[in-house]
């Protein structure tokens, strides 16, 4: 697919990814699911108490990443010495000094190990008694037992088959499970209980593999937080981020306190367009902003929130390159990325075809920033909401091991790990119930569950949005559906502003008994008369006979307000004019 | 108890409580646990879908609270305006004005509502149907059904008696239960689920009754990250806040980031000194500590970490006029609560003995700041972690509603609310296993174990630590035992530094197999020469074995340091030297 196709051609997932990168699955020390056996058998069972510090180097394997290069580093410190000294080394004559500026916050920079954690080394000492740590006794948590009722792979579709997944109080003293409820529903580490941790971390591994050596990860309490605590990590008041120009409205409303600005970046039908952010960056103008040239990029690259466009993998390259040209940070928020689809072709699209292995699965998939950072310059922010459940409140990110550990010194001192119970159930559904294989076949079941729900809107779309007014460019990832409106074809046009035309249509809506979401609402830096105008739908939640509904309602919504023929489908049916 | 008692008697929670606020819990507007059934009656049934908004107003009981003075406000316009024209009102020639500062950070000011969350007022509108919101299906959570085995009231002690819980996917639509899986693992309100709200609302008006109108309760991850928030909220770099002279680390470690010192205020046997505060505040000199005048104060005023200590009923009148004086918020920060215990009163005391009603134990109880806020000062944090189960991560703080606002406001775009999954668990328990009574029977199971915990440690010192070197207070609530070490006595005193006499004790217990926390780690500020030195014991968790043994070390310990004859107990067994 072009890079920044004017045609609105979608971006399909299936064929996004060059024959190159498919063939980097088969390398030797790219971890498979066969592979995790192996590397378990290898490092012996996980013993892991209350409050285990994690073992991160054992979880990934020792020495299998040992050839990668080492991530950048963004304290002053490295800027300063180690890079420079290298570059002097290599006997360049004209130095061209990436940056020497510390990316950290002064808050970061503030950040110091706990003293009491001091403590924690001394109790390794053989035989010592531990009147020191203030943690409450499992005697008193008063839950003996749980049990939680799972679907199992093979009958995802017809639900046919359950499984009963069961966690006693003292499993991991008796040998029957390595975490229980005596250790999950205590006090935790900053990046949540060694137990899980190993799971995300092959997980994490299987699915992209990074690319440098000391990559790690860390629990959140979901992306959300993750925004939160990753900007207190790197900008002061006064800065600038960069993002889509339309996006996750809670991530500009999360800046905004902390005094951070966001700057939109042109996106097209294959969402943030490389060449505008080279453009954002090249021509900041600091007088102008009143604010430093940013460099953190905030962005969903799949299914991405409100537009649904998806980047390929060419797309990430490009921007990328943009991003070490410039030396930014990338915060990739992946929450929709298990939601890519295969092409809608038009009403009665075929059902989704599931790939034939699960190897073809991961390959299918496009190639997430992580995966091709060379430089350690992506913190990925996953999250279990959109695939699992949004109440575990349970997410993780991926970074250098620089960046997860700032991280997880906040974490310490304020969210602490995520929720115990929630730990403990993903625990048992993911590691011991599914295992990496049966969440795969999960993930594949979400997969076409959300392509139908998908085809059953855009189906809606073609039979009823009059397409003289609307167009939209079908999304290939993720929950929304972002449609263009004509807004100069409106009755008001030219007596009114933008800003009251769009207010009109959204009560059109709401008269007609549907709800939009008015696509100025995601643009951080606001919409000027002239702009383009969009609405976002979604078909995430809604009873599939609700979204044909709704959209009928929406059509006639249109029509009403641009004053077209009722229950005239225009030119509706017709090849598709997008 | 005498308020600034330097004999040492522990503050016994059950004599700390005067006859006339025992006998408010009567007054007709104090909510009873008999009173909630009547309540709810009159409010009837709650129906709260996924993300509903929570009508505090209808959990408070309408009316209720409306003869009650209103809080006072904290942000610029009313200081400007309402409080000096009230002033002027009243005719006041020369105006006392108590503030007329923003006690609001710049952050905190920052904050504005969701633009997306306009958008479900018209959710409202009848028959619609949403295409707007992304809140996925709970079709797509692979959880059917889960069931928790709990300890019923009657059998805490001996466990012969369980009952099993059990939440279904959609007990709500089938109107088996409030709540349920689809409704607590989707996404929720900032202040957490309208359920278990309901039931924190009902529980803090039980043992508080906020003597103000407009209270409210917002749910947070853990008291840690109430901390966190609560500073960014009032807080910014270069603030300093109050606290007791030894403070919970974490505290200070959340605070340094942000660039807010933490300056000690004196304590004694019976906690913070409502004098020292005064004088700290009186005597501020912005000069020498290079930041304004504090006005926040942290506390923990029962069973303090790391002294133990407990704040009298009358103590906390003489630190709350204090504040009233300077205009202080207090952050009232009280897991330990309920750990209230009868007194200690040598070896072999007798073990817990139960308060005859609930209505005694509540009034055994000391009176929280809450209970005594007529202004609207106090944030108080509550949480779960000491008396169910860290692993939650639930918590919630009490305040006026426009903190409470504010706060939710940061948690919205930030950590959201606790784990659904953890909320349906304490919902499962305390409003339908247990109820408001069942909880309190088992407050009073806790409460008893933690004495008897408690007595052994206690014993142990009485036996085995030398009080020729070594002196403690009893503590009357919570996890710890603060002991003061009369490092004078060590045989290297004068030749090396307090600092270097505080390591060699500590190696000494290393050395002798136990482990207690130097309580230099617990000073904001550090400690100086002269400073006296302490460790802190916790009878937290250790087995009680466990606890006599390393007690006995810990005796063994610092008789090896001082130089004491081995095995010999000193003048322990007569009479303590305190």
């Amino acid at each position: 697919m072009a890079a920044a196709s004017r045609t609105m051609v979608p971006p399909a997932a299936i064929d996004v990814l060059p024959e190159s990168d498919t063939s980097t699955f088969t390398l030797p020390d790219r971890l498979t699911i066969q592979g995790v056996a192996k590397r378990r058998a290898a490092e012996g069972r996980l013993v892991a108490g209350v409050a285990a510090l994690a073992d991160v180097d054992r979880f990934k394997g020792r020495s299998v990443h040992a050839h990668k290069p080492k991530a950048r580093r963004w304290d002053r410190k490295y800027c300063l010495i180690d890079r420079l000294m290298i570059m002097k080394y290599l006997g360049f004559g004209s130095l061209t000094v990436i940056s020497i500026s510390d990316r950290f916050s002064p808050e970061s920079n503030r950040r110091l190990p706990s003293s009491l954690k001091g403590a924690a080394q001394y109790l390794k000492t053989p035989g010592i008694i531990s009147l020191g740590g203030g943690l409450p006794s499992s005697e008193y948590f008063p839950f003996e037992e749980f049990n939680v009722k799972v679907p199992v792979p093979g009958s995802f579709d017809n639900k046919t088959n359950h499984a009963v997944m069961s966690a006693g109080k003292h499993d991991l003293a008796q040998g029957t499970s390595d975490f229980d409820i005596a250790t999950a529903f205590n006090y935790g580490q900053g990046y949540g209980s060694a137990q899980f941790l190993r799971w995300i971390i092959e997980h994490t591994e299987i699915i992209h593999s990074p690319p440098y050596q000391d990559w790690s990860c860390t629990m959140t309490v979901g992306s959300t937080s993750a925004i939160d605590m990753g900007m207190r990590m790197f900008c002061k008041s006064g800065d600038w981020i960069l993002s889509e120009e339309f996006t996750f409205p809670t991530a500009v409303e999360s800046a905004a306190p902390q005094g951070v600005k966001v700057a939109g970046v042109g996106v097209d039908a294959g969402g943030l367009r490389a060449n505008a952010l080279d453009k954002v960056l090249a021509e900041w103008d600091e007088a102008v902003r009143g604010g430093p040239k940013p460099f953190i990029l905030y962005t969903v690259p799949t299914g991405q929130n409100p537009t649904g466009s998806t980047q390929s993998a060419q797309r990430r390259k490009e921007v990328y390159a943009v991003a070490q040209k410039h030396d930014l940070i990338i915060f990739e928020d992946e929450p929709y990325y298990f939601l890519q689809m295969d092409p809608y072709t038009g009403l009665n699209s075929p059902a989704a075809t599931p790939p034939a292995s699960h190897a073809d699965f991961l390959a299918s998939l496009v190639p997430s920033y992580l995966s091709i950072d060379t430089d350690g310059r992506v913190m990925r922010l996953d999250s279990f909401s959109k695939v699992i459940a949004p109440g575990s409140r349970v997410g993780w990110i991926t970074a250098s091991e620089q960046i997860v550990e700032r991280y997880r010194q906040h974490a310490d001192v304020s969210t602490q790990s995520p929720s115990g119970m929630s730990q403990l159930v993903l625990f048992k559904l993911l590691e011991e119930q599914w295992g990496h294989p049966g969440y795969l076949d999960w993930l594949l079941h979400i997969r076409a569950e959300y392509t139908a729900r998908r085809n059953v809107l855009l189906d809606a779309c073609e039979l009823h949005v009059p397409k003289s007014i609307a167009s939209w460019s079908p999304p290939a990832a993720g929950m929304f559906h972002w449609v263009r409106v004509d807004y100069t074809k409106h009755p008001s046009y030219g007596s009114v502003g933008r800003a009251e035309i769009e207010e009109a249509i959204f009560q059109a809506n709401v008269r007609h008994g549907t709800l939009l979401m008015k696509g100025s609402w995601f643009c951080p830096e606001g919409q000027r008369e002239g702009d383009a105008m969009f609405f976002r739908a979604t078909y995430a939640a809604t009873p599939l006979g609700d979204i044909k509904e709704g959209v009928r309602r929406f059509g006639e919504a249109l029509r009403d307000a641009f004053g077209l023929e009722k229950g005239f489908d225009g030119e509706n049916g017709s090849v598709a004019v997008k």
